[in-house]
């Protein structure tokens, strides 16, 4: 796509999650987009097919966004513990600082039918592969309980911090869900490695050695 | 509520837990509700206001009978941990035994935004609230770390077993959601108790006394 193209899209889909964000995605019509966008109604239909293809667009771009985000955090790390540690605090950051795109993903998207059932949502499903790559990679390296499986724990945490994120939309964003993530990763940290962790640390000192 | 008139709404309910299960809760008609509950259309107007109330009905009656289960099973245990292990194989076996309520709960609830956002869910909160119940119970008698915040953990885990138990549904069913609960459970125990578990023993032995 052009660079002049792709910025128009852009412009759009940026429109578009403020719409749905102010009147919700059943109650947004796309005239008020364009009038967003400041560009012609039909302009809409050159980039998106419908309503439900711009929804589907916010979150693939957004998806695209925090998978290369999150790969060039989780980099910086070569512990797969602080690799999790930072995915979570990075997945919560996120949300935090797009308050619109975290209305947008967390309430309008989960009442699309057509995106729940006939969406094969492969930037999400790459974006959740990077938590189950880590978890096999701490488990290569013995720091991650074997009997974890990185399937099962990848949709346990994305399940954990979607409906944090979710209650902290609801709540009309009263609290730090930045805060929210230490403890969510203390929590599944201390249940997935295998040396006990700081806390687990102090907690095996009192264990007697004949324990 | 006289007891022939509890039991025709009970019947009505179970009539439109199917067809939503069938075709979608956008797609059903009350007409179609009616003809499965054996009812005249009319008849459903007594009992409910729309198609909206009887979905939010479905899911009322469903929290009022886990909210009975869960506290009666959860009382067998006295080790709050125990509980707790009770709580998620539970939620999961009542998913897996009743697939259509399942759907229902995981697939069209979520859809709607009436729901979402406007329902005071009483029941739904009530439950989630014996997970924190016994959250602070276990921090009183020591077992369970003083750190963890109640309210974050009822959310996390109803957040992990709901994203579970939605991709059990979206996959048709395909494995079992009771074994993943164990799996779950491992996870979520071990992450919050402050003795050691099973796991955790045999690795606190391996950790040399002067650690």
């Amino acid at each position: 796509m052009a660079s002049r193209s792709k910025d128009k899209r852009q412009k759009i889909i940026r429109a578009a999650t403020k719409v749905f964000a102010r009147h919700g995605f059943y109650h947004s019509k796309v005239s008020e987009i364009a009038r967003e966008a400041e560009v012609a109604d039909g302009t809409i239909y050159l980039y998106f097919k419908n309503k439900d293809d711009l929804l589907i667009s916010i979150f693939e771009e957004s998806m695209d966004q925090f998978l290369t985000l999150t790969r060039n955090e989780i980099e910086k790390e070569t512990d797969p513990l602080a690799k999790l540690r930072r995915f979570v605090r990075l997945h919560m950051t996120m949300m935090e600082k797009n308050p619109r795109l975290a209305e947008v993903i967390q309430v309008e998207l989960r009442q699309s039918s057509k995106f729940l059932k006939e969406y094969k949502n492969v930037k999400f499903l790459e974006y959740l592969q990077v938590v189950a790559e880590v978890i096999a990679e701490g488990q290569r390296q013995g720091v991650i309980h074997k009997e974890v499986s990185p399937a099962v724990f990848k949709r346990m945490l994305f399940g954990a911090l979607d409906e944090l994120a979710l209650q902290w939309v609801l709540s009309k964003r009263r609290y730090s869900l930045a805060d929210v993530a230490g403890q969510v990763t203390d929590i599944f940290l201390q249940g997935i490695e295998v040396t006990p962790s700081s806390r687990g640390v102090a907690l095996a000192s009192e264990v007697p050695p004949q324990a």
